[in-house]
């Protein structure tokens, strides 16, 4: 079986993600980071994914992105609320970190690296999402072609790095669908930006409003507790 | 003045950038890693330079890359001693930190994107190395091209990011000889991958004789006190 690194969130997306790889035949190492977020009740998700999947190793890195700041994510700025997820006119909104997709992609690549695993799997989307440069297909090439001359396989050839996104042209509907079939159960995910307690969501920042109008698109229902 | 965010190792080629950035104009925002590598004294080696030069900010960013592991600088395998540096027909060494670079340039973007700083400084060489992917060119350019499709500035056009690295294509001599013209003291500097103590230099690792050779080289003496 050939091995992957994963990220996992344990949110909507990077949970179907590993059912995925799982179903494509990947034998699965899975990375998560606690890196300051106010929602890291994520990394408790994380853990009941990785374990309910069983995957071969999981580990949780521990980066400070308070010390760049920047993000709502990671700061005392407000999250916004019930804000329009489908004007994609407006601003990189606030949640926005910088360069998180690039850092963990960096950590995720030096582990490949040691692992000798030729395929990083992220679960970016550029269609239900919220308008994050690092989410864009042209970037996560700009990623692989950069990590093949960071590295000793990419050097040597003898080891090309793949960064897989096989989300990012997906609706959100689209997800929960590949989700359902299969059979990823929803109800330890969570994607909540501003959890009012582990296990609960807030139903109304972007991650809650873009995953329930994916579960309604997708015709579904969203195990997920809001409050 | 604009402002740039630069890698301070406390070593030879980082505390010579430092004084060429300087120099050039910049408002410098200095950033070192403590990664778990063994030799953490470089740590104290970056703020005394950081001290010295009264930088606008020094940042000290704490990763652990003893979760990847493959390298002996961040693990218990033996620093090579008395190697011949001067083979660039061998393999890369097991100094090699996997992906190191792009893990610490990572963070300086996200950082660089938060102080709307436009230029990057490292301090890679690829001519006195030790045969690092991630020490050349190709590798640099191809990390600027990632970096401006990663961020708010790169989409927009507002603000874009241009890695800087000066040294690149200088041998150690040079880079010395640069130094010394701009008044850098060197005694309060550390290049050494297994430093027996605080300030001390094991002279043998293949950074200490890069360094020595680079010394001798550039006709001076290296005012490091070596064991």
């Amino acid at each position: 079986m050939p091995s992957a690194v994963l990220l996992l969130s344990g949110g909507l997306d990077s949970t179907t993600l590993l059912a995925h790889a799982l179903a494509e035949g990947f034998d699965v190492h899975a990375m998560t980071f606690r890196y300051g977020q106010r929602h890291a009740t994520e990394v408790s998700a994380a853990r009941r994914v990785a374990t309910a999947y069983g995957v071969r190793d999981h580990v949780i890195v521990d980066i400070d992105l308070r010390t760049s700041g920047g993000s709502a994510l990671t700061s005392d700025l407000a999250v916004p609320k019930d804000r329009d997820v489908a004007d994609d006119s407006s601003e990189i909104p606030v949640t926005y970190v910088p360069a998180r997709n690039t850092i963990f992609l960096s950590f995720a690549l030096a582990w490949s690296e040691v692992l000798s695993a030729t395929d990083i799997f992220i679960g970016v989307n550029a269609l239900d999402y919220s308008g994050y440069p690092d989410c864009r297909p042209e970037y996560i090439a700009a990623f692989e072609q950069m990590a093949n001359l960071a590295t000793r396989g990419g050097v040597d050839g003898t080891n090309r790095v793949h960064i897989r996104a096989p989300f990012i042209a997906l609706t959100k509907a689209e997800i929960i669908r590949r989700g359902l079939a299969l059979g990823v159960d929803y109800g330890i995910t969570q994607s909540c930006y501003d959890p009012p307690a582990d296990g609960i969501a807030c139903g109304h920042c972007d991650a809650c409003q873009l995953r329930l109008k994916g579960f309604h698109d997708a015709g579904a229902s969203d195990p997920a507790q809001y409050l």
